[in-house]
């Protein structure tokens, strides 16, 4: 393994971003922030699976409406969910006659996405790419834990699965950069309770986190922000405690898309929000934009995924995580 | 979406492959081909998921042995398969210490994999990856379809999982060429009968391969063997009339990894071989071996993937697939 940070041309950047998300989302405190927003989660879909794949659909249509592109104008999509055999992703996005690459890296999907869409654009095969991913509290419940009907009582730690979509077109331009890239490493510490993500995640934010700052010789006062994907607010409790002992204080500068997304006191989401929509949106309508603006300058990005299936923790098996991390900086010149 | 065939560096090549298959692979038509089997399909683990994993760092140890290579070798790791959440691959390749990216394409994931490990590879954005899947025709039968003790009846359109992992180290070197890819758009022509995967998918290979015939100039005439990945007898044919009728003939030029693995008189395997595996083994270490030897010179290769899931087939939804193209070509100079 090399131990080197991939950097990108210092014009690859993102061109457009879209998402959309259901009630709970909207009713956040960045709530105002997305494009489109259905009260009833369903997007005017019969089944949840179908209303998951209907926000993708409209994430990249927005996001390819917003910079008046059309599907001949994108060169290849990155997409993955949460869905078995992601299907989320393979029919919310089948309209759009553009070569397809699918993912799967959990939650960290998003940022997976990104990363590759950068390199395969800074390395010159493609013009634009869009990654796309989301995730649906409703969908996610029967598939992971127990129907919504059943009404099972959640634990604690448990996150709460966002419900939305995020997209992201990227290219060649003078946008929000994304400068630099370091893929994650599976990484499992024991824990086997599904119900806390956050503890089984937090290890391998930390592992790829440091080695960012081992290898570049930064450290988190060289950052604005330095952001993970849906550690929540017990995997981001303790992502900071471990950066501690190993002797980064990351605090200050610390944040989780989980715990942007929601209102800790007002909604009962317990600890966080979680799934692969929870960074994706959080980071397109509303840390995008502040790098935009000039609001945030430069930032690092850790996807955070765990690896799991409801049978492998049914076997007894502990849960593998990742973190992938890219760093991103706000646009060259202006505002 | 731009009308161009990926070309990569003339020094992109397999440094080397490894397999690992079950019982019925092994007696197989080209059963002696592959590096490791066992005939009890349980690789020594106690459930059908286990043994799918240990099969994947089966594979990949070996294919990293045949060069003496140890983990700090490889750069990075492309690894997807079948199961829900990919687990086969997140836990079988757990122990090595390598970045993980995740993918998701089906049975299309081994082509997905070698694709875009060329491309991170020829863009000089890592040395050396390697790319691994794997599929296990019981821990296939149980999620898609029934567990193999209900012994329910086969349809004879259905095509037989795999149990099998493949593993690509790809980097720069003297080897087997990938020299060119042309990556896949998902389509769905209207069948939703998920024991007819071959029918799903060969207008997907279809597709992919006229846009490379058009973009490029060339036929079936160019090249010494049109492959295609599980399409299996059914699905194989239906391809190569649906060529036909397009003006290509490349019925002397074809054949399907899922033909070649089982012996279709001798064995029951009704349409063929199918899975993530079938590909991956195939290639691994009976086509790329011959274009080692130089008894291959200039082949496509076309991955098939069809990326519905049990709950997208319930919901009465059509199953979409994909075909992921590369093109191998035997080492340069010598022989």
């Amino acid at each position: 393994m090399q131990n080197k940070i991939i950097k990108f041309s210092e014009d690859t950047s993102f061109i457009s971003c879209g998402s959309a998300v259901g009630k709970c989302e909207h009713e956040g405190p960045i709530g105002d922030c997305f494009d489109i927003h259905d009260k009833t989660d369903q997007f005017g879909m019969k089944t949840w699976e179908k209303a998951e794949s209907e926000m993708q659909r409209l994430a990249l249509n927005t996001a390819l409406a917003k910079v008046g592109y059309s599907e001949h104008d994108i060169d290849v999509l990155f997409a993955g969910d949460l869905l078995n055999q992601c299907v989320g992703s393979s029919y919310g996005l089948l309209d759009f006659d553009i070569p397809y690459f699918g993912l799967y890296g959990a939650c960290s999907t998003a940022i997976e996405g990104i990363m590759l869409s950068a390199m395969v654009c800074s390395a010159g095969y493609f013009d634009r790419c869009a990654a796309v991913t989301s995730s649906h509290n409703s969908s996610a419940e029967r598939q992971y834990r127990t129907p919504i009907e059943y009404g099972g009582q959640r634990s604690p730690t448990a996150q709460w699965t966002v419900t939305g979509s995020g997209a992201f077109v990227i290219g060649k331009g003078n946008g929000v950069r994304v400068s630099e890239a370091l893929p994650g490493i599976a990484i499992e510490k024991g824990i086997n309770d599904a119900s806390n993500m956050g503890a089984a995640m937090a290890p391998a934010a930390l592992d790829t986190l440091l080695r960012y700052f081992r290898i570049s010789g930064k450290s988190a006062a060289d950052f604005d922000l330095i952001l993970t994907g849906d550690l929540g607010w017990e995997g981001g409790s303790i992502l900071c405690e471990l950066a501690q002992a190993n002797g980064y204080d990351i605090k200050k500068k610390y944040n989780d898309c989980g715990m942007i997304i929601y209102d800790r006191e007002a909604q009962d989401m317990h600890a966080g929000g979680s799934g692969c929509g929870c960074s994706a949106v959080v980071l397109a309508s509303y840390i995008i934009p502040k790098l935009s603006r000039g609001e945030l300058s430069d930032i690092l990005v850790i996807g955070t995924g765990a690896m799991m299936s409801p049978s492998s923790i049914l076997q007894g098996e502990s849960i593998p995580a990742i973190g992938h991390l890219i760093r991103l900086q706000k646009p060259k010149g202006e505002i």
